[in-house]
């Protein structure tokens, strides 16, 4: 461990410098979604090949149809493998109006007795990407070698769907597969509590729409004999969930699992307030399946929620048009090993069950993808969680997460990886949003904790 | 009966002079709709107002805030008194390009064997009140005065929403009151069967809005425990009809009355074929309540209608929001006594009743206004249906209607009158669409048609 200790040691000297660096990073305007940006993204991508070759990596930039990759080798050739993430592309700024100074000219500020840097991408993603360098650098300038062996994806187009992502894992799969990828794109539970995000819910979506006349009609002439879409279609959404939250389709709870204990004692003593959580946007009570807690709700239970829905006349005032069509966006959030193209069957057949004589149904098909779980009982995981509680002041703790994090499932996909996701940002930092920022704390403490974790995955 | 005869003979052998007189209305575009029109619309009403006056009646221009009114008084001081109702009005005649001729330069053409006037207004409303005027002039230039009083009201807003009819109706109440309405600006059955339409739907519409979040959240965050709008309003709608198709409602059908016996009979002999009826717009089975024939469906059976629907996203692709708000907009069609303040009360409080924690809703009225049924025993009805019948090869009969016309209830509501509905138009004149016409058959065999209702009222 005195090894670890020097490291952190190094790391900790390095501040100021790595500062200027990660400020010199956060100067670039890298717009990925804006095409007056394409020079800075490829700039901004030259900036982190000649970084990371100074350190001693092999490092390259891949060009790709759309922002160009970063891809680099370090370490050891043997031994344990990990694929590092990050992206260097960041949101437009837009409002400037609102922002206290100039997005791509970095400050340190004081908030609330703490220091933040404040810039576009501060948090999202360049300050936490610059972590896991700083670490190497600590490692590189203190032992001469990386403690394992590394390789750097940083990709340049997470904020605009990352077209070029899947292609470039197919092509270079062989180049990129390693033991186990980190994800450095997510937060801490909380200032004190590091985690390690091992849930990530899929999905399946569907648009559904109904049709029964040929025309919009009259209800004065139609009223009464004519099938109303919209009716056939409140009635098919009704049909979906049961008095107690839970989703009606057949065999949609095949592949749920019970959270293990162990994990649910973890998510217990995280002391989640939904209340506390709920009323941030106005709601007080959980809505979902009754009996379950609201943050299994989120982590660790299906759904099937209506995120859209459009029929007859929606504008000032009233028309008493019967529609002759009527149609909603569906999707159902999976989790464990639910199966999203069972489910999309089981919701066509419920809708082809319930339809009327006289309508009709199209269906268009809007993405299927599995949960991701990573196998946690991998040794890997514990390694870092460990080492995660040894920086902080609070014991590391294996979260979920509500939504999807693409990256995670295509690492799963195409090179057949678990990720482990590991990021230090916080609920607070604005990401996409005016005054973005990333805390002093998050970025001196993200990097002492990849010292740690790169020490406990290179055992 | 030999005056009635000799009346239709002088009408008869008007006929060449009656098109001439009903040309020269329809050369006048009086769009009401559109400004540019106004002095043609005042130029419309004047020239009514010398015809009439021709005629012997005191007929006056009576100015509006709007387009003027034409009232004319005619007939002996005492005995049954009529008031008939027609519009000089017309719709726009776009889409120009659309027509065989100038729709303001009426011509007649042969179609399937049979004359038609072809010209914007020539069905609706202009040929069909000048049907009225001639068999009054066939009255006067027969026997020299008109068989019963008769009070003439001709609108000129009918086709912007009518919005000075209301208060000309109350500030002249008692100048317009009469025993009973005559209105022409309906269709007959078909080309054979006269009509009078005795039963007109009401309607209370109503939009409700259900809120939950207090801003759109993302279904992977919030997804479960989050209370879901679009879901909230689906359940809501879905309860609104039994297995059924009876609205659950309560209350709902209190006031529905069984259509009388001698009138169903009626309904019956009309041959009413809901295949071919549904057929025009790509139905083909009534879905409105079980066992309850189309028919009935539309003209007596109440409805509960979704007009419109909108919440989350509903542009291309897919958004995975769980939406603030969505909204629908109801109306419920209404028959005989049904009381639309009570319906509305009743929806509203299932609203309240289904809406779960979190969620508020709001309602927007959007009128509400009882059904029209006419008081068929009036022995006016019975004697107009004898006279419609004598004229036509087919008995009249007592139609309903699915929509509501306006004017029948503001006559209803300001003067206390029941309405006799009684036009001669058919299904393919084409009102408010390129080349409207209007059959010649309808233009003469209206014409002789009020020659005989007069006599019938005037006993």
């Amino acid at each position: 461990m005195s090894s670890i200790e020097s490291v952190l040691e190094t790391a900790d000297s390095n501040t100021d410098a790595a500062l200027e660096r990660l400020f010199a990073l956060l100067r670039m305007p890298s717009i990925s979604t804006d095409p007056a940006y394409h020079s800075d993204c490829v700039a901004t991508a030259d900036w982190l090949v000649a970084e990371l070759s100074s350190l001693g990596f092999d490092a390259s930039r891949r060009d790709t149809p759309g922002k160009p990759m970063v891809v680099a080798h370090g370490g050891p050739q043997d031994g344990p493998h990990v694929l590092f993430y990050g992206h260097y592309d960041v949101q437009p700024a837009d409002p400037l109006n609102l922002w206290k100074s100039d997005p791509f000219d970095p400050q340190i500020e004081e908030r609330d007795g703490a220091k933040v840097i404040r810039a576009r991408g501060a948090a999202d993603d360049k300050g936490q990407l610059m972590t896991f360098v700083e670490a190497c650098r600590a490692w590189i300038e203190t032992s001469g070698a990386l403690p394992l062996r590394v390789t750097i994806l940083f990709e340049g187009e997470e904020e605009s769907h990352s077209p070029s992502l899947v292609p470039f894992l197919k092509e270079n799969a062989e180049e990129l597969t390693a033991d186990i990828a980190l994800i450095c794109d997510t937060g801490m539970w909380d200032t004190q509590t590091p985690s390690i995000c091992t849930m990530l819910r899929g999905m399946v979506a569907e648009e559904i729409i109904i049709r029964a006349a040929d025309r919009d009609l009259h209800s004065g002439g139609y009223g009464g004999p004519a099938a109303n879409p919209i009716r056939v279609l409140s009635h098919i959404l009704a049909s979906l969930h049961d008095d107690q939250g839970r989703v009606t389709l057949e065999g949609f709870y095949d592949g749920v699992r019970e959270v293990p204990g162990e994990l649910a004692q973890q998510w217990e003593s995280l002391g989640f307030d939904a209340e506390e959580f709920l009323g941030k946007v106005g709601l007080s009570v959980p809505a979902g399946e009754q009996g379950i807690p609201a943050l299994h709700q989120i982590w660790a239970r299906p759904t099937c929620e209506f995120n859209g829905i459009l029929g007859g006349y929606t504008g000032d005032g009233f028309k008493t048009v019967l529609p002759a069509e009527a149609r909603a966006k569906i999707s159902c959030r999976l989790v464990w090993d639910q199966d999203p193209l069972a489910i999309r069957e089981a919701l066509r057949a419920r809708v082809h069950h319930l339809l009327p004589a006289d309508c009709e149904v199209e269906f268009i098909p809007h993405g299927a993808d599995r949960a991701s779980v990573m196998a946690i009982d991998n040794p890997a995981f514990e390694a870092a969680r460990q080492a995660l509680a040894d920086e902080w002041p609070k014991e590391a703790v294996y979260t979920g997460g509500g939504g999807s994090i693409p990256i995670a499932g295509h690492f799963k996909q195409v090179l057949g990886l678990d990720s482990m996701l590991i990021g230090f940002g916080q609920d607070d930092d604005a990401i996409h949003s005016p005054n973005e920022k990333y805390d002093l704390n998050s970025f001196t403490g993200g990097t002492r904790s990849w010292v740690r974790v790169m020490a406990a995955l290179a055992k």
